[in-house]
C-alpha cells in the first residue's frame, strides 16, 4: 500500500504544480473538489488551514494510507503591512495586479513573500501543518505568461524574472507551495507504515 | 419586559452609534464584547453575518426579551469592482485610506456603497438579517475628525462632505448601520409581545 494526498481544492493550476513536485517522491495526488471549503476570516494563515481542515475531518473518516490536504496561501507586501496577504485571493479578483502595481509605486521597500500552509488531516487521525515560504520582489511590471494568480509580479530572491517567465518545473524548485508540500513528503515517507 | 439589544461587538464607534439609533425607539442596547466572532472568507456579508450568528447561536440560547446581533459591514467601491468589501476592516488596517486614495487616483467614477448586514438571533430562537445601505463617491482626499474607518473618505449622496465631517447624529440619520439598525427597530417593535 503506497501513501496518496488528497489535495482538496478546485485550482488545477495549484494541483498540476503539487503534482509534479510530489512525483518525485513517488506519491500520488488526487484532486478534490466536492468539499465547500469553509475559510476563516484571519490575519493568520495557519489559524485558516487549521480551521479548514478540522471542519473538514468533522465529515471525512481518516483513511489508511491517505493524506487529506487543503491549502491556504498568500502574497505578503512588506512596504503595505502585509497587504493583501490572507485575501490575496479576493484582492487580485478585485484590483487585480494593476491594483497591487499602483500601490506600490514610488516605493521603495518591494519585499514581499509567498506563504503556503498546508492543514492535513493524516491516516492517524490527526491534523498538522506544514509551511513554504519564498521570499522575492513585487516587480515593476507584469511579466510572463505561465503560473497563475500573482505570479508575473513577484521576483524570487536570486532571480532576475517573475514567477511567470519560469516553466512550472522551474518556478517548483522554489515555490512556497512546493517547499511546503516538500515538507509534507518528507513527513510522510518518514511515517507512513506500509 | 421591553425588548433590548445585545450587540456582539468590539468596536465602541459601532456601539455609540447603534445606542444613539436606537434610543429613538425606546430600545436599550448592551455591547458585548465576550464573544469570539467567527467570520467566513466570502464575497457575501449576508452569508457571512448569517454563518457569525448561526456560530453563536450554537452556544447561545434565545432570550425572551433579548435581540442578539452581529453586524458585518463594508466599503464596496465601484470602479474597484467591489473593493475593499467584505475585507474592508483588514485593508484599512494594512493599506488604510491612503492605499484606498492612491488606488482611485485617475479613476473617473468615484461611486461606493457602504453596506452594513446585521444577523439576528431572536427571542423564538430564529436568525434573521437585516440590510442597511448608504450611496456616496469617495472623495479626492481624507477630510474631517469624526466617526472610524473610512468615514473620511466617504462623502454620501445628497451631501457634500464626508462622514467624519458630521457629527454623530447627522452621520446616524442616513448610515448604513443606522439604516439596518432602524430596520431591526421596528421588526422588534412590530412583533414583541410584551
Amino acid at each position: 500500500m503506497m501513501p496518496k494526498v488528497i489535495f482538496i481544492t478546485g485550482n488545477e493550476n495549484k494541483y498540476r504544480e503539487v503534482e509534479f513536485v510530489l512525483s518525485k517522491f513517488n506519491i500520488e495526488v488526487f484532486m478534490e473538489n466536492k468539499f465547500r471549503k469553509i475559510e476563516l476570516q484571519s490575519d493568520n494563515l495557519e489559524e485558516i488551514a487549521k480551521k479548514s481542515i478540522e471542519y473538514i475531518s468533522q465529515i471525512l473518516k481518516p483513511s489508511k494510507d491517505a493524506y487529506y490536504v487543503v491549502e491556504d496561501d498568500g502574497l505578503f507586501i512588506e512596504a503595505l503591512n502585509g497587504f493583501p496577504g490572507p485575501y490575496s485571493a479576493y484582492v487580485y479578483k478585485t484590483i487585480g495586479l494593476k491594483g497591487i502595481l499602483k500601490l506600490m509605486e514610488g516605493i521603495e521597500n518591494r519585499t514581499a513573500y509567498f506563504i503556503s500552509i498546508l492543514g492535513v488531516l493524516c491516516p492517524d487521525g490527526q491534523i498538522r501543518l506544514f509551511k513554504g515560504i519564498v521570499k522575492g520582489v513585487i516587480s515593476s511590471e507584469i511579466k510572463g505568461i505561465h503560473g497563475f494568480g500573482y505570479d508575473p509580479i513577484f521576483i524570487p530572491e536570486g532571480y532576475d524574472k517573475t514567477f511567470a517567465e519560469m516553466k512550472l518545473e522551474e518556478k517548483c524548485e522554489i515555490s512556497h507551495r512546493a517547499r511546503a508540500f516538500q515538507e509534507l513528503a518528507k513527513y510522510i515517507l518518514s511515517t507512513f507504515k506500509h
